[in-house]
């Protein structure tokens, strides 16, 4: 095994953690340790990816997901709330992508009339034409050019599902 | 297809992103964008289960990946920028994570006597020991925990390795 002071940019630096935590001992371990580093680093270089092409559009990952979300809605409304629990994130980060698509005349806030104490977002014509645009470059230079063929793309997703069914992501 | 606009926990999201991008038409990015949101959203689980088990020590994951590697090199030593080489992140982020590592006691900063313009990050006794209680904890809870086993955390982690070598992520 190369020491790991030597400059070995070839390496990958995950197969070095994994044999690092073999020779320490903690075999059992290696699988999970290996599997959730690789994630870790997959993520953050998707996100990057990801954003490089939001960019232009004004847009992070983030806004964009509850750009896209509204978009699919029957009438382009949900509760604030909503929002947060389809997307699966923290309140007072959907409240703050969505006051930074309010702010880009994407979103309209309003009061919503089933709730007084819940605020309605509205997709705007706008918010449309921009998650639309977004999508068509999202699709062609990252989803569509995924490196991974059909049926390893499905492992994968099946791979991943069954660690969020674990972690009871959803019912 | 239920409509996003009718309560259905039990339904997983990312299904149902990929219901909405094939019936839209976007039958070529299924697959990649099913791939890129499971990535994400299992990201945000382990990463969260993760700082969970790290916060009763005092670290982040990204303090804890700068001491484990501190903590495998021979001498306990490395230039901070050659730190964030081997864990691949942003230089204002390393010099973020060791000078907290080294409010803490666990990273010791020096001048480099091979270069006089970068800076030694050594790990101190008690970084090691923080490093490898931290790691018992996580190897027990959440690695040795995982919840695939051996052969689908090998699909899991060759289908990610040919994401990354795609991505240009190691030679």
């Amino acid at each position: 095994m190369p020491s790991p002071d030597e400059p070995r940019l070839a390496l990958d630096p995950i197969d070095a953690a994994r044999e690092n935590w073999a020779r320490h001992g903690w075999s059992s371990a290696v699988d999970g340790m290996g599997a959730v580093t690789s994630i870790m680093r997959v993520q953050q270089i998707v996100l990057s990816e990801v954003e490089r092409v939001l960019k232009p559009f004004g847009l992070t990952f983030a806004r964009y997901e509850v750009l896209m979300l509204l978009h699919f809605t029957r009438t382009g409304a949900l509760p604030v709330g909503k929002v947060g629990e389809r997307l699966q994130v923290h309140p007072a980060s959907v409240t703050n992508a969505v006051s930074r698509l309010e702010e880009d005349g994407l979103v309209e806030r309003s009061p919503n009339p089933a709730d007084g104490r819940s605020v309605m977002a509205t997709i705007t014509d706008e918010g449309r034409r921009r998650a639309v645009a977004a999508t068509d470059q999202l699709n062609e230079l990252v989803f569509a050019a995924w490196p991974l063929d059909h049926d390893d793309s499905a492992d994968l997703y099946a791979h991943l599902k069954q660690v969020r069914r674990a972690f009871r992501d959803f019912a």
